[in-house]
């Protein structure tokens, strides 16, 4: 393992600022000046005290919005586990380039930017608007040797973190974690069994919508995996190569690098939220930085954000992943901010209060 | 009983047409050539058939928005069932008027405009901007006698109607109900009781943020509204004279309303609820226009939405009213109709299929 990147993100992680405790306090008291019951708000009023604190004041500006789409292909696809073939992973990544997907959509209607990344692409794709980030042409089959190398892992997390750094750069404030890669489930049950110990019987799902036969398969192909590495949860770098995938390595660093600019990101579906918890795994220094999203259908995601102390605020059966999720919490992140700067207060209303 | 109102509601509920099941099956088969696995947008993909539906053929225009707040008073605060005075009511209303309210910043946000009702209000309000159908100046108290009579329950629908009608000729096409009325979660856990059969320990909730203490106070005068009038759930007019509230009233016109003029309704929280299920159990042939939004906090709010077969979309803990919610779920109605509209199919993209 090169050590030069290990201290590359040891020096990423070393960047990571407390939130401010004294901002999101000023945030609630102002809050419970508004003209509405205090805390009646609810999950909208916590995330405008979370923005506060991570932004140090009162409000931040997040008008700048991107969703980084992370794509990659799984050599597990071999065992027969997705409804899809794998060069679906090229062609969708094509899709989004183009704007035809749905993240692209929604991207647009919630007035952010989509970046899509090639971090483990089986086939290369010349696109000028592709970021080119590949570390791997599809990872290895997990149940029979570790999906990457360690030294593969670090690179794409580093990838993830200066796609967000160029980008912070650029002026975005705020992100949301996307992904697209067939087989990408298998992979996430298998690091959701290894970071909350539960059975891959409750951390695999259907994924892009495989029936009872072909989800028994997915079990055994993770339980498989898990058998021949053992992971050990307190080696979240080591558990991404033997078990994880290119892009999920990536969202790792997309999450470590918005907190290490002092920016928060919104977490998608199953696949992101195990990225998510990968990385609070890393450091949990991240975690104040992280804002859940939806509820997918995938039945592991429930464990995987309660694990790290998240709770979703859209709950619409969705599973399509590629940050549709994350985007669509946009619209709420704006609502919680434009409450906060926009509403009247008891005051300047003349309101009696209880 | 003035005969004529009868007559006008049962001629309004007569207008509401059956929905096109062939549009929404020609939606449904659009939707599927659509660069996603089948179904994997959750509850986005089944409001676009809803919507296709209603509108009978793709895609409806729901550019125009209307959030109608309705207003009112109740008897029953002389109990001492709520958080706030009575007189928050009124301030309230002029706050809405003001543009100072939650569900005025959230409307902005969403591109929808406010209408605020006197429906009930105790004190007469002189404003341009208020639309006047006060029906009563104020409930009595329910634990003593009928909160109103049913003609004044009549006379409620027909105004909620009448805002619609008029809204929809101005071209509005999709409405969200909103409320405001300090003591209506009181009246609602009334109503709850009565037509899902529930105790009121189970339909009554913390409404703007009673303690242990006032929550069973409020259950206690739920109980004993409930004894003395022993609503009849076959009787939901008489349900709403009894225990129920004139802006509850005038909400069920406000659905009534829009199902006769073809067009979708989302639902609010609790009280709105209420309202609807008051309306399905009037004429189940409204049903199919209701869209659910949040779940709010009150305790009571999944069972009166599983009662009429609906499922929310938004998962904020909110505990407001006034139609914040329902505004936010027009941002995934947008969002549904976007995504059938603007997405690539397999065919224009090149993309392989399962």
């Amino acid at each position: 393992m090169e050590t030069g990147n290990c201290k590359e993100i040891a020096y990423m992680l070393g960047r990571i600022n407390a939130v401010d405790e004294g901002a999101a306090a000023s945030a609630q008291r102002h809050s419970d000046q508004l003209t509405k019951p205090p805390g009646s708000l609810g999950k909208l009023e916590a995330i405008a005290y979370q923005l506060a604190g991570i932004h140090g004041g009162l409000w931040p500006d997040l008008q700048r919005k991107a969703v980084v789409v992370m794509a990659a292909d799984h050599g597990v696809c071999e065992e027969g586990i997705s409804a899809f073939p794998q060069e679906v992973t090229s062609q969708m990544v094509l899709n989004f380039l183009s704007g035809g997907a749905a993240v692209n959509v929604l991207a647009k209607q919630a007035g952010a930017d989509v970046f899509c990344v090639d971090i483990g692409v089986k086939s290369a794709i010349d696109h000028p608007d592709l970021l080119q980030h590949n570390i791997v042409r599809g990872t290895a089959n997990m149940t029979k040797e570790a999906a990457m190398s360690l030294e593969q892992v670090l690179r794409a997390i580093l990838a993830g973190v200066k796609v967000v750094d160029e980008l912070a750069e650029q002026g975005y404030q705020l992100f949301a974690t996307g992904e697209m890669g067939i087989g990408n489930t298998t992979a996430s049950a298998a690091l959701a069994s290894v970071f909350t110990g539960l059975h891959p019987g409750l951390t695999v799902g259907r994924g892009t919508g495989i029936d009872d036969k072909g989800w028994l398969k997915k079990v055994e192909v993770v339980e498989k995996a898990l058998a021949l590495h053992s992971p050990d949860p307190k080696e979240p770098f080591l558990a991404l190569a033997q078990v994880g995938g290119a892009e999920i390595a990536g969202l790792v660093g997309v999450i470590i690098g918005a907190a290490a600019n002092g920016c928060p990101v919104v977490i998608d579906g199953y696949i992101s939220s195990v990225a998510a918890l990968a990385a609070v795994r890393i450091s949990e220094h991240v975690q104040p930085y992280l804002i859940a999203s939806h509820l997918s259908q995938e039945q592991g995601h429930a464990k995987v954000l309660e694990a790290m102390g998240l709770s979703p605020m859209i709950d619409l059966d969705m599973r399509l992943g590629e940050g549709t999720g994350a985007v669509l919490g946009f619209h709420f992140i704006d609502a919680s901010l434009k409450l906060m700067q926009e509403m009247a207060t008891f005051e300047s209303a003349g309101i009696s209060k209880e």
